[in-house]
């Protein structure tokens, strides 16, 4: 245990929400994780201390300038009670590469991996164990320096906080989803911020996905912003088409968020001897291959629902009906390996599940 | 006064800053207006408060996904002791029209403008009257719903602060600066929230800010997202040219801030007999105009600085004096008609001055 890290205890503990009605990131533990920053300073007194809210000054800069990052991740109980992180490493590099484009100072890796494993271990018995469920990790950093001068904030706030969640579509876990392919709005263009975890991405993207919402779709499927002809990403996943016994997923051109269920599903994919390319995907093409009959299967990858089948999109007006509308083999094959690795099911690639 | 606006009385008063050395946004008067929303309940309790700092979970909505939109107004002491605001019915138009793009709910523009002005009106001692000095206020909403779910929030929290502030640049005003275009990272494009007046915009502009601050630039003058080509916006100000006696601005596309002073800049030329055209203009045409001797001025409009000359561009690589470097006389005109409006010098058009 890294002695660095400052411990205040509560006296009181609150009561678990039942685990059959959890929504999502609605209830937090007992305890979060805080570390501050100050230029010249650097960060300082990392600590875990009772889940309290936070005072800021009006103008502190997160509120105006919105230089704000966050990672997600999830714990995982065994079926033999231990707790498991998914590729925590992967998260915090990430994070420090948001943190880099959005002029916010890096942390120090192996300390904040250090502090979410004391926090999980600490908040174990938050770690939900039915079907589905998991404790939700949220790990983010934002700008506190009380100033309206237009940079970057010299001081900031890190803190990860800790939710028990259950399965992100409820009972519909796998139920295919429908996709409305948005082409008004978009969310992020090359040399803008669309591959960093900041605020402003989600906020730009409320609007569309109300749209979609609306019209009677699930999510959105963002195009590119110039030719808005490219597939990006949907709402809160990467995604993937199956089209000739192939998988194929846009590359990460610089808009995209570069995804860790993403990653591990070319891997895994891979594995299983089916070809996984990253490239340049027009929703034309995606069109005619559905029209020929070579699409078999879409599905999206993330860390809150793992995979997610798309049964249906909206392309232009048109309709696409997605392996009629049932998941397909690849994605129920992903969705099971994913999780039985994340459950300690079955031992997945090197370091892909590290033991609270 | 309207009796909605209830208000609790400070018992005391801070110091006035050394009105010398008034640094930007960084002192705060007595009190600040305040305003909840929920929904189902609408915008509720509107009260003036003693400035205090912000208490929020930290799983509040703005922390992680972004909402939050803001406007910039000042007020101004005339010479003979009365507060002037320039325009405040606009601020509080563009603000509806920034909480719609990111699906906040609007806000009654009566009201925040009463808000607005009782605010003011209380904190009058606070409005300096030193040359180049005003009473910057600040109106914001920000998200506060305590869910980590990706979705609009269902609890906001409006907020007035005022900072009284001297000149943008210090005693340089009115002089030339150096302006970078930047041709690597982009602000925004079209299809996504470059005319919300969002925080997430900002944000994302902090890092080309940064290098051109490194290449010995002031600031950055934006190039759309798509070509890389057509002038946008300088960092945080609206951008004019003046060529062969004509001024030219870039025509709002969509990705480009609806500026107050832009649209009052456009006003006043015209009405001296100059025509004001908005179109694209693509940043080679600039170029072009400069060698031939035809850019005669270049300069800047935002509520900050008000005019802001431009004295040299950095175009590629290759640089382009403008004006000897100089301010040129439209610019100087503007800077000073506008000034002796917002000072109450001279009467400007019907509703441009408010007296409080």
């Amino acid at each position: 245990m890294n002695k660095l890290i400052e411990r205040e205890k509560i006296t009181f503990h609150k009561v678990k929400p039942d685990p059959s009605s959890l929504e999502f990131g609605k209830y937090f533990t007992d305890y979060m994780f805080v570390m501050d920053y100050e230029e010249g300073m650097g960060w300082y007194h990392p600590r875990i201390a009772p889940y309290a809210p936070l005072t800021l000054d009006p103008s502190a800069s997160v509120f105006h300038y919105g230089q704000a990052v966050f990672e997600g991740l999830k714990a995982y109980r065994t079926e033999d009670g231990r707790v498991l992180l998914f590729r925590p490493d992967q998260n915090i590099k990430r994070l420090n590469r948001s943190c880099e484009r959005m002029s916010m100072p890096p942390l120090d890796e192996v300390l904040v991996l250090e502090a979410l494993t004391q926090l999980v271990e600490l908040e174990k018995d938050w770690v939900p164990k039915e079907k589905g469920t998991s404790l939700y990790i949220r790990p983010f950093v934002i700008a506190t320096e009380p100033s309206l001068g237009v940079k970057a904030s010299k001081s900031y706030t890190f803190m990860i906080v800790l939710s028990p969640v259950g399965s992100y579509y409820g009972d519909d876990q796998l139920k295919p989803v429908r996709i409305y392919v948005e082409d008004e709005y978009v969310r992020a263009v090359n040399g803008g911020v669309g591959n960093a975890k900041t605020s402003g991405n989600y906020a730009a993207s409320l609007q569309a996905q109300r749209k979609a919402n609306d019209l009677g779709y699930d999510q959105v499927l963002w195009l590119d912003a110039i030719e808005k002809k490219y597939v990006e990403e949907v709402g809160s996943m990467n995604i993937f088409f199956v089209i000739n016994g192939e998988a194929v997923t846009p590359a990460l051109s610089g808009s995209i968020l570069s995804g860790i269920t993403r990653a591990s599903a070319i891997e895994l994919i891979r594995s299983w001897g089916i070809p996984v390319r990253e490239e340049r995907i027009s929703i034309d093409e995606i069109y005619t291959a559905s029209a020929r009959g070579e699409l078999t299967e879409v599905f999206g990858t993330g860390t809150a629902a793992v995979v997610t089948p798309v049964g249906e999109l909206n392309i232009h007006g048109k309709t696409v009906i997605v392996g009629d509308g049932q998941i397909g083999g690849i994605s129920k094959k992903l969705y099971e390996s994913i999780t039985d690795i994340q459950l300690g099911k079955v031992k997945g690639p090197v370091n892909w599940t590290v033991e609270v």
